[in-house]
């Protein structure tokens, strides 16, 4: 049988040491849910004794029914000096309720000696007496050997003396943290498979980003003889994060036989860390490998030929096996025929060599030149295509618009208002709003203009607005791109402007927008009556 | 003699593959620049003959002297069944210009019979027909194997057969590529070290991300013989990114005794890590291994009291080796002994337990919930803490500013104007501006009002101007954070602005960004007296 592999997630815990991580309680209860469904083997959710809050975690689970994931508590050894009994610390451990207790404890001399100023003997016996102690009151401890690898590198004898003394006192795990991330892995490699040797079986791993290597430290580390990870999903972490689980997860399932009880839900994997990454209110880069919109986007014309005619030319896995989506991106390197496969989506009788492909290629390339970007703004794609091949006509006329913005206003603080004028077959409508900001403002007045005609409208809500200074140099005169997302609940697409002014470019996405919501409802209806 | 190691730079070329690049030509020069005042060997500046701008480049960088650095060219080997003479993409290689040429061929048996759709016998003389063309003109040639590693599982005696017959042609390096980014680092470990036998030296090592192993599969390749190595800055480039040169150099310098060019300006590495990630408009993730904000910033207090001990307890290496800065994260614990710090270099009399350390913590903490940001915004923090303790007096009074924005305007297209009335000494200055958009207007509008009164605002003008949506869900309506950086030619300076409104929170930064000029002023005339 193949070796299985126990994952602990620490995103609760050791992820919300990053910048800017704040997690609520309702958030921690949505991750918890998120990782159970994923097929996590323990879940870090917290340190019941540095932070008070987290002991609110604890209870409220208790009411909350995981299918496999166990929660788990991090707490630190007793301080030196003192009875294990006696420490607050371990009791707040014991408060939390659960019967998987992780144990963190110092395994480099000089922490020991110059940090917690304490004897290498009384190290041991703080790592002995606390883990002794959960034990005997019939808890599970995995013991956390802090900066593991630099005490082995400083000091080998008695970095793996505390790991052995742990052993001793009923630890069922003992997990070698590179907690400085300065590790290489050819380093782990060794380190690990000597401490195998030396303390056999239930060895786990705790990986730090500092170098880039989290990822391919815990990897090295299972090949030789590791059979627990410790990290946190999208890496999130002190300083440079941690072992990022979305990464290490695919890699260990797909490159690998080892039995892992995430295999059966792999295809969440995409899934569930935009949704954490959602709740941790980081923005997913798209080129986090697996699970970014980009992990598997092609660019480059070659490329995007070759994997039309076989994936694995440009791609090492099937991007369904994580849940994530193959795309060919359209840009100034990608050649006529990406383009023809757009085209043909919506015009499938147009030839690649026809006039017409050639002609959206031009103004696609003309329009990324002054500033545009198409990747993910397919809405404006379309509606590029559209006017090319002449299956487009405006749905309103502008006469005017007006954006008044005043410091102090009428109620005394800054205020933004638009007026608009439009003409819809020969009806005019004249409208004003108010809003957050002169695009806010006319974003309202456009829709209340419009609404009159065409009360479709009503469903559609903005749900992303992103604002890019191009060549931030030439200051607030520097040319901006407005990518908004729109949905009217059943569909979602994206438009993007572009303009010296964040007002027009704005407007033009937001006009593009609404055509487009437009003419997929005229399609639908089509669809219907035919 | 320590090996030395070789650095070529492909963010020109793989780089601009990745979603969202498209570097102006005035970007590709800045960053030729920017990697020549860090040391790198060779500068892969694009590929002539897929792409006809990029021949521009190699003209204009004639004109532009490199201390070390060498411009090369990249292109693919002659198509099949032609002669390399009639050659369209090898003739433009050698229009580029350069001494240096990288030429990449197919190493990957399936990619030869199903891609290219020829036989292993003609991809063997595409191989070795071009490079010898080129040798023949003089140049030096780089051979790029393609898949190299998903060919030497495939078929390694014809992955290495493709080496062979590259080095027989003239090739001065041949580089070990793993295309896909799917090769675990145990198996590169393998490759590289059989190939590095059967070929001897000047092997070099191309890795892509898609495991989130390009950094750790390009240290291993190096270990194992590699002298080459290929990547880009912040690991930029087509589905996951390229090896991150911007971890690869200083992992390398402070990990190894490696010979490198780089070692000298290693301390650039932050600033034009940074600087390049501007000019490819990317935002660098804060949690970037070395460079990034937060790579040496610590949050929790238990960390934060060790550092304070013994930096080393950690910090895997000093921040100031690679130019970047220790950070104690503003928290509970951290808060008051962090910010008291920034406070004396100001106010050197005031101590840490005072009111005023007290009041400022409370005052910063108020305004980053609401958004704000302080990393590199010192204008702003300074500003909050004289109008705390009193060392504050605005320079001017707002009356009213007004904005408006109209389509069409009188001049048919879309205009921006500002008003503005404000009163410096009971004098009252009434004034209005057009500009490029409704922040540059008010810009200009409240520059020209201020400096009928305080005339040496005329050497101030904004460098950066940065505009962040925050909880983007909430659309056009959502928070935004204005970040704008002025010089007045000596010093640089930064301010942030907050509000639901883009042009209120411009306008905060803009207020504070002149008035921190005017207080350095009045700072620098007070020395000159006394």
């Amino acid at each position: 049988m193949n070796k299985k592999i126990y994952i602990l997630d620490s995103t609760l815990r050791d992820g919300a040491q990053g910048q800017g991580i704040s997690f609520s309680l309702e958030d921690k209860i949505k991750i918890c849910k998120c990782l159970d469904d994923l097929g996590i083997d323990f879940i870090e959710a917290g340190n019941p004794g540095s932070n008070p809050k987290d002991l609110e975690l604890f209870k409220s689970m208790k009411s909350i029914k995981l299918n496999h994931a166990k929660l788990v508590a991090f707490g630190s050894t007793r301080r030196a000096g003192t009875k294990a009994e006696d420490d607050k610390n371990l009791k707040d451990l014991l408060d939390a309720g659960v019967e998987t207790i992780v144990i963190f404890g110092k395994s480099w001399d000089f922490q020991v000696k110059d940090i917690l100023k304490t004897t290498l003997e009384e190290n041991l016996a703080m790592i002995y007496d606390s883990i002794k102690f959960l034990v005997d009151k019939g808890k599970k401890v995995i013991f956390d050997s802090e900066h593991f690898f630099d005490g082995f590198k400083s000091n080998e004898g008695y970095a793996l003396e505390t790991l052995k003394i742990a052993k001793e006192a009923g630890a069922e795990v003992v997990v070698l943290c590179d907690t400085n991330g300065g590790t290489l892995p050819s380093e782990i490699s060794k380190i690990v498979s000597k401490t195998n040797k030396v303390l056999g079986d239930n060895l786990g791993i705790h990986c730090h980003n500092d170098m880039g290597m989290a990822v391919a430290n815990s990897i090295m580390a299972v090949e030789q003889g590791a059979t627990h990870i410790q990290g946190t999903f999208i890496g999130i972490g002190e300083r440079c994060g941690n072992a990022n689980l979305s990464t290490i997860l695919p890699t260990l399932i797909c490159k690998y036989d080892y039995e892992l009880n995430a295999r059966k839900s792999l295809d969440k994997l995409t899934k569930i860390s935009r949704y954490i990454s959602e709740i941790s209110n980081i923005t997913l880069s798209d080129d986090t490998p697996y699970v970014g919109a980009s992990a598997f986007a092609h660019k480059g014309g070659m490329h995007i030929d070759a994997v039309a005619k076989d994936p694995k030319s440009y791609e090492h896995i099937k991007p369904e096996l994580v849940g994530n989506k193959r795309r060919f991106l359209v840009s100034e390197v990608s050649g006529k025929s990406t383009i023809w496969k757009e085209v043909q989506k919506i015009f499938p009788n147009i030839k690649k060599d026809s006039e017409e492909v050639k002609v959206i290629t031009d103004k696609l390339k003309e329009l990324e030149f002054d500033g545009y970007q198409f990747e993910g703004a397919e809405g404006t794609v379309e509606l590029v295509m559209r006017k090319v091949i002449g299956k487009y006509e405006p749905f309103f006329k502008l006469n005017h618009f007006k954006i008044i913005g005043e410091q102090p206003s009428l109620k005394g603080t800054f205020s933004s208002t638009a007026l608009i004028n439009i003409t819809v077959d020969g009806k005019t409508e004249i409208t004003a709003a108010e809003g957050d900001g002169p695009v806010n403002a006319l974003d309202k007045a456009l829709r209340k203009a419009l609404e009159v005609f065409y009360p479709q409208l009503r469903s559609v809500r903005l749900v992303d607005y992103k604002v890019r200074v191009l060549d931030s140099e030439s200051n607030t005169g520097a040319k901006v791109r407005v990518l908004i997302e729109s949905t009217d609940g059943v569909e979602k697409w994206s438009n993007v402007g572009v303009s010296k002014d964040i007002i027009e470019a704005s407007w033009i996405a937001l006009v593009d927008s609404i055509e487009y919501k437009l003419i997929k409802d005229i399609e639908r209806k089509v669809r219907t009556y035919f």
